[in-house]
C-alpha cells in the first residue's frame, strides 16, 4: 500500500506473510464458491433435508486445536464440504416443512456478499451513512407495502426475540416515566403485567424475564376456538389485576401463532389496550408477510392502532437470515428507551440524523438492509405477492388431503401456511396418539425426504406442515403427502 | 422440481415468475459480484474513507415506494455502484483510524457467502448440527489461543453490548436465586449493584438499564493514572453500599478500554469480586486479540478467576462484523438464565447436545462460526499474530511521533493499539484546546485520507487513532501524520 498512485500493487486482503489471501487469491477461491453456491441452490433437493448425523459425529472429525500454520483455501473449502456439509439441515430444501420457513434467495445472497466485503457497522450515520438511509428507505417500503400506519418508523433488528424485548422495554419505560432505566426495578412499586396469549412465542416470556418483569407477571389469556385471544378474558385479567393493586402496562398479540399461525384480533384488543393505557406490540413475525396480499391483508386490521409491530423478511420473505422489521408509533419513546450518548460516539450532526444504534440493543450494526433492497427490487411487489400467494395455495391444499383421509385429524383451522394435524385412526386416547405420532414424525424425518416438526395444541400432540420455502412448489406437497403415506405403512398397524 | 431424477433441471431461486433469477442468474451475477468485491479490496484505498455526504444525501436518490415489478439485476447492481457506494464509509480502509477496528479478510468474507447461502437457524442442534458442533469447536480453539480457563465454555454473540447483557442477567439471577426471572424486579428487595470502571463501555450501562437495575445502580469506580479501574475504590465502593444495605451483584472489568485501552486489573479485582461473591465479567471487546501473543498475554493476567469474558474477532481478528465470542465459567447458570422450552423446540436429543438457544437472548441465530473458521484455519495462529504484532508496533510508532512533537501532547499511555492526543501549542486552556481540536479533526477527516474520531479523557478533549484495520501498513500511519500536519498548517496559526 505503499505507492499512493497504485495502491492496488501489493494490498493483502489476508494475512501480512506466509499464508497471504490477497486480492487476486479472494477472487480466484471467491468463483469457486459462487459456483458451489449456484450449483447448490440448483442441487438442494437432492440432500437429505435433515441430515442423517447422531450428536458429535460433526465435531469428532474436527481438530481440537487451532492450526499454528496457515492452511490453503483448497483445504479449507475442502472440509467444508466433506465435513460440514454433511451435518447440515437444509433450510432452503423445498421439502422442509419444520418449524418455520427461513427462505432465501439469489439476490438476498448477493447483498449479503456485497454487505461482508463492505463490513460497515452502522451503529451511527457517520459509521455509515448510506446503511442509515437505505434502511430508513426500505423500512418505509416494507410500511407501505403491508399498508402500516404512517406514523410508524421502521429499524431492523436481528429477530422477532429481540423486537419484542424492545417493545417490553418500552412498554415498561412508558409506564414507569423511565424511572426503570434511572432507578431500577428492585424495589420500586407494583408488579407491572404483561398479557399474550396461551400460544404466545416463548419469546415473550423471554423477554418478560430478561426486562425484569417476571414470568409470574406474564398473564396467559385464553384462546378460543380458533386458538386466537379472546378479548374477553383479556379485559377479565386486567380488571383482576387492577383490583390487586398490580399495574397492567403491555399486551403482545399475536398474528399468525408458531405453531397454528392463529391470528389475534388486533382491533378488540387494542381498544382494551387504548383503555387501560398498554403498550401493544404484535409480533407477526412469520405472518407479516401474508398482509402484502390484498386478500390477506384483514390479518392485521386494527393494527393502525398499535404501539409497535415486528415481521421477519428472513421468515417468509425471501431474504436470508437474519433481518426482523420492528416498526414503532413512538420512536422517540424507542429512543430514549435505549439512548446513550457517550463522548466517543458523538459526531456534528447528531441532531440531524438517524443515528440507529439508539433503536435497539446492541450498539453494533450490521449493513442488513442492502440484502433487503436487494430483494425488494429483484422481486418487485408483484414477484413476493405471487410466491407468497402461491405457499397459501399449496397450504390449503395440504389441509383439503388431511380433511379427504379418514386416518388423519387435522387439530387447527389454516388460516395460512401451517397445517396442523395427527394420525388418528380413531378409538385411542391423546397419550397414546401421541406415542404413535411421535414414532410416525421420526420415521417421516429418518426419510431424508421431507423434515417436519410437532407441537401441542390444547395439550394433544401435532404434526405440522409449514410451507413456505422458496423452492416449495406442489410436486413437493405430493412427496410430503407420499413420504408420510409411506412412513405410516412401514410402522405397520401397530405403528 | 417435479423430475425426481434431475431436480435441478427447473429450479427457481428467485421468484417464480417474470424476473425470476434462477441457479444460473445466480451464478451469472454472482461471479459479478465477486470480481467488484476482489476489485475493492484492492482498490479500497482510493476511496475516501470517509465519503463526502450530507444528511439525506443518499435517501433523497432512493425512490420513496417499492418497485411494483421485479427490475433486473443489472440495475440493481450499478444503483449500488452509483448510489449507495458514495455514501459508504470504508472500514476496510487502510487508514481508517476511526472508534476500532473492524478488520476483515478473504477467508471470512467466503465463510459468510457459504453461511448466507445455507441460510440456515442454528437455534438447536437438530436446526443445523453442524453449526452447533463447529461453534463448539472453534469456540474452544480461540479459549486455547488466549489460554482462557479450560471449564470456560464458548458461545458466539452478534456484539459485546450482547455478551454484556447476557453477563448482567447471569449475575442478577445468581444473586436473587432466579427469583428475578419467576417473579421479576418490581418491587422485591433492596437495589442490586453493578461496578464498572468510569471508563467502561456504553453498553454497560444500557445493558444495566435493560435488566431492570438502573443507571443509578451502577457504581463508577475511579481509575488511577493509567486509566485503569482502581480496585481500592472498588472495594471502597463496595463496602458503602453494603453499609447502605444495598447487594453488591456483578464487576465488570474492562481490558482495553474504548476510549484509550486502558486495562482493569482483573487479578485484584478478582479478589475483591469473590471475597463479596460478585459475579464478574470481563470485557475485552476490543483487546482479547492481543491476548494471543505471549508477550501480551499478561493483560489477561487473573482471568482464570473470573466468571465470564467477551472479546470481538470481528474488531481485531480478521472476521467480518458481526461475531462476538462469549465465554463462561458456569454455562448451567448461562442456560438456567435463558432456557425457555417451548414444545415446538422439543427435540429427542436434546439431554445429549447442545442447544445454543438458550445461551444468549435471541432465538434465532446465524452460522457466524463457519467464517471464524476460515479465518483460523486460513491465517493460522501464527498469522494472526504477525498481524497483530504489526498493528501493535504501528502504534508505538506512532505515539513516539505524537510524543517527539512539541504541538502534540499524549493524554494516555498506549498499552495496545489506540494512541489518545491532541494539538497543544502550550499556554491554552481546555475549552479552547476543544475547540482547536474539534476543528482540526474536521479538517483531517474532511480530507478524505484518513477517518480518526475524538474522546473526552478527565475531561479533556482527544484525538484519537485506534490502528488495525487488516491491509494497514506503516505507509498508511505515515500518510496519516502527514495528513494531520497538512490540516494542521492549512488551518493556520489561529487553527
Amino acid at each position: 500500500m505503499s505507492d499512493p498512485i497504485n495502491p492496488a500493487a501489493s494490498a493483502p486482503v489476508g494475512p501480512a506473510s506466509g499464508s497471504a489471501l490477497d486480492a487476486e487469491g479472494f477472487r480466484r477461491y471467491g468463483h469457486d464458491v459462487i459456483d458451489w453456491v449456484a450449483d447448490y441452490l440448483r442441487d438442494v433437493s437432492r440432500y437429505p433435508v435433515l441430515p442423517p448425523v447422531a450428536p458429535g459425529d460433526i465435531r469428532r472429525r474436527l481438530p481440537a486445536v487451532a492450526p499454528e500454520h496457515g492452511e490453503p483455501m483448497e483445504a479449507i473449502l475442502r472440509d467444508y464440504q466433506e465435513i460440514i456439509l454433511p451435518g447440515v439441515t437444509h433450510w432452503n430444501h423445498p421439502r422442509f416443512f419444520a418449524y418455520f420457513p427461513a427462505n432465501n434467495s439469489g439476490p438476498s445472497i448477493l447483498g449479503e456478499i456485497l454487505s461482508a466485503a463492505l463490513g460497515v457497522n452502522g451503529m451511527v450515520w457517520q459509521s455509515c451513512p448510506a446503511a442509515t438511509e437505505l434502511e430508513e428507505v426500505v423500512m418505509d417500503w416494507l410500511r407501505q407495502l403491508l399498508d402500516l400506519p404512517a406514523p410508524f418508523r421502521g429499524v431492523i433488528q436481528d429477530t422477532a426475540s429481540t423486537a419484542t424485548l424492545c417493545a417490553l422495554l418500552c412498554a415498561r419505560e412508558r409506564a414507569t416515566g423511565f424511572d426503570g432505566n434511572r432507578a431500577g426495578c428492585f424495589g420500586r412499586g407494583a408488579p407491572l403485567r404483561v398479557y399474550a396469549s396461551t400460544e404466545a412465542h416463548s419469546s415473550v416470556e423471554k423477554g418478560v424475564r430478561i426486562a425484569g418483569f417476571g414470568s409470574e407477571n406474564l398473564v396467559s389469556v385464553s384462546t378460543d376456538a380458533s386458538l386466537a385471544m379472546d378479548p374477553g378474558d383479556l379485559e377479565a385479567r386486567i380488571q383482576g389485576d387492577l383490583a390487586q393493586g398490580r399495574r397492567p402496562c403491555c399486551v403482545i398479540a399475536t398474528v399468525g401463532t408458531t405453531s397454528s399461525t392463529a391470528l389475534d384480533p388486533l382491533g378488540p384488543i387494542a381498544e382494551i389496550a387504548a383503555r387501560h393505557g398498554l403498550w401493544m406490540h404484535v409480533d407477526a413475525a412469520l405472518a407479516g408477510s401474508a398482509a402484502l396480499l390484498p386478500e390477506k391483508r384483514h390479518i392485521l386490521a386494527g393494527v393502525e392502532r398499535v404501539d409497535s409491530f415486528s415481521f421477519n423478511p428472513h421468515k417468509w420473505l425471501f431474504t436470508n437470515f437474519d433481518c426482523s422489521a420492528f416498526f414503532c408509533r413512538h420512536p422517540e419513546t424507542l429512543i430514549r428507551t435505549f439512548a446513550i450518548n457517550p463522548e466517543y460516539l458523538k459526531t456534528a450532526v447528531d441532531e440531524q440524523v438517524t443515528n440507529y444504534r439508539d433503536w435497539g440493543i446492541a450498539l453494533g450494526r450490521r449493513f442488513r438492509a442492502l440484502k433487503l433492497w436487494f430483494v425488494l427490487r429483484q422481486f418487485g411487489a408483484e414477484g413476493l405477492r405471487a410466491r407468497v400467494r402461491e405457499h397459501l395455495a399449496l397450504a390449503q391444499e395440504f389441509r383439503a388431503w388431511v380433511e379427504s383421509r379418514p386416518e388423519f385429524e387435522l387439530l387447527a383451522p389454516v388460516p395460512l401456511n401451517t397445517v396442523c394435524f395427527r394420525y388418528n385412526p380413531g378409538g385411542l386416547g391423546d397419550e397414546e396418539l401421541e406415542r404413535r405420532n411421535t414414532r410416525l414424525l421420526a420415521a417421516i424425518n429418518a426419510s431424508g425426504r421431507i423434515f417436519m416438526t410437532h407441537t401441542k395444541l390444547r395439550g394433544r400432540y401435532c404434526l405440522r406442515v409449514s410451507i413456505g420455502q422458496t423452492q416449495t412448489h406442489r410436486a413437493d406437497i405430493q412427496e410430503a403427502q407420499e413420504t408420510i403415506l409411506t412412513a405410516l405403512a412401514s410402522l405397520g398397524p401397530g405403528l
